[in-house]
């Protein structure tokens, strides 16, 4: 594959392709600034959990880069990166990777000894590369484990986009998918298109085709019966953050899927790295959930799908309770139910 | 309300208000000929099951005046005529009102002892005037029922439109709503936007806001987790054909949202005219399943939303077995468990 979801320039710039231009462009983003980069994440030129968690660290670093050039003191570096940090969190609410990641950088910044803003710089631009590699990693060996999972003939069917453009790596939940055909099982992907933001059929679908994985795009209302005729094998799909009790907030139209799944006995996977696990979150009902605005339903690039001023609502995830997913894959390994005790086995 | 689904013209002409440029544009087609008729619904100029059988049957009509007036005999109308029954049997496969209307013009046709075809013609009219007002009888017996089922209080969903632009009078579930409404209930409507044609978004919300009642448009998959919230009361929707035993086939994404509820314990309703009743077939498996185009899925308007050449599943409608339905509201009442016997007694 030629694209690159998330680079880091030489001179701390990030580039990003724009994932609201995809399919009908391949066109890049290049974000000369921290608040570019902040932008970026809020308007969804990059999505995706681990994506975010990714870019906001390089935006960190930008910021740390662009502070120190302009020649700011060390006190006035470490208050103006507060505040970046600060600003950084509120991008999107509901991926807690984002927070994870400004978390590692706040403390690499808190356990630096040199007050030399160009070091505290560098030593930033180190962590969130780290942060980059780590997610790759974390991918290739979620692959992994998560491939034991699928059938040798499999029709797997999965929600929103969860490959290459939204980590830093092959991807969660379509990595998965991906490692399994690269080892030669025989994988169809069933790709939900996942309303509104079409992550499914505007990524899912382009990155397969790209990887030669054979796809068919559905309509999300489509998977329930595909399944009730036995063309589903298995379902597995991403998270944005999963509480200690393994409920997992994801893509709005998850907790459906999994609904679905329970009522005609297919297996039901979440794939998603340990940072995605929020051991602070007892249960899925206190996972903050965004609500994004209503032209997101309205309207289609210039068209009108709905009459003017309706009311439409559009949360962005939606909670599915853990007692309906047979396995939380991880970099770490398949957690199994009781998943308070093997959740917190993986973070320990 | 100002719009009007079907028209028939002193002329025979039938004016459609053309339901794929709605709401955007309040536009009508008036058909000429009866391959106009034919073509209006294959091509989804006029949908939803019971204003199907109406446009049919007076394109039926229309087909008979024309060829009377061309000067036909007797002989060669009645042969043409049943060209046209054939033909315009083929718009659409799995709304059963279409084959019922267009049996009670052949039976009418059959019943005739003149042989004259301006004689045959005016009966044919007068035989599609009233299918016509026979259906608008019924909606509003309809809406009586089962408003009933409505709860003062009510959140109610449903999915695709089942209104005055689905039928001949003032809707089947949508007609329920409405009539609820208009006793005085405290209704608020949870409108599926239903992709891929998005009926909800384009025409429910539509003639909700016509209406006054109050409406709220969600993404398809956003019905579960209101559900899982309580916020939806109850789901009423259309049928576009149902078996002997009470299985539904009605617009793609109806079992999904039976399964759902079902899930969450919250009440199902179908509302339908008894001629969607199809004694002919005894479960839902028998019934045929319209495969639509892929471009359905992968474009909207002229914004594509998809790779291209990539390959989608569009099947236009499922089937929801009766033991997910809670009660059939009919015209003549509404049908309960065990459907077999109760559909039976109301067909009887």
């Amino acid at each position: 594959m030629s694209y690159k979801t998330i680079e880091k320039r030489e001179d701390g710039q990030v580039v990003l392709i724009d994932q609201r231009k995809l399919p009908a462009e391949e066109t890049y983003k290049t974000c000369e600034t921290w608040e570019d980069v902040a932008d970026s994440i809020r308007t969804m030129v990059v999505r995706g959990a681990p994506a975010i968690g990714v870019t906001a660290a390089y935006g960190v670093a930008l910021a740390a880069r662009t502070l120190s050039r302009d020649g700011a003191s060390g006190d006035s570096f470490r208050k103006h990166m507060d505040e970046v940090l600060a600003a950084m969190s509120t991008t999107r609410p509901t991926a807690v990777n984002l927070f994870w990641a400004l978390e590692r950088m706040r403390r690499a910044m808190a356990a630096m000894t040199s007050d030399e803003p160009s070091d505290m710089a560098r030593k930033l631009d180190e962590v969130a590369t780290s942060i980059h590699e780590d997610d790759a990693r974390r991918c290739a060996a979620m692959g992994n484990h998560g491939a034991e999972l699928i059938p040798r003939d499999a029709r797997v069917l999965t929600h929103c986009n969860t490959g290459a453009l939204a980590t830093g790596g092959i991807g969660t939940a379509l990595g998965v998918i991906r490692t399994a055909a690269e080892a030669g099982k025989n994988v169809q992907v069933w790709a939900d298109e996942t309303r509104p933001w079409l992550q499914g059929s505007r990524l899912t679908t382009w990155e397969c085709m790209k990887l030669g994985i054979p796809v068919r795009l559905i309509a999300d209302s489509v998977a329930a019966d595909l399944m009730r005729r036995g063309e589903v094998d298995v379902v597995i799909l991403g998270a944005d953050r999963i509480a200690a009790n393994g409920d997992v907030a994801n893509k709005i139209g998850t907790y459906s899927v999994a609904v679905n799944a329970a009522h005609h006995g297919i297996p039901f996977y979440v794939a998603a790295p340990v940072s995605t696990i929020d051991p602070d979150i007892a249960t899925g009902t206190d996972i903050p959930i965004e609500q994004r605005d209503p032209e997101e339903v309205t309207r289609i690039g210039d068209e009108h799908i709905a009459p003017e001023g309706v009311d439409a609502f559009n949360p962005a995830f939606d909670v599915t309770p853990a007692r309906l997913i047979k396995g939380i894959v991880t970099e770490v390994g398949v957690a199994r139910p009781p998943y308070t005790e093997s959740l917190a086995r993986q973070l320990g």
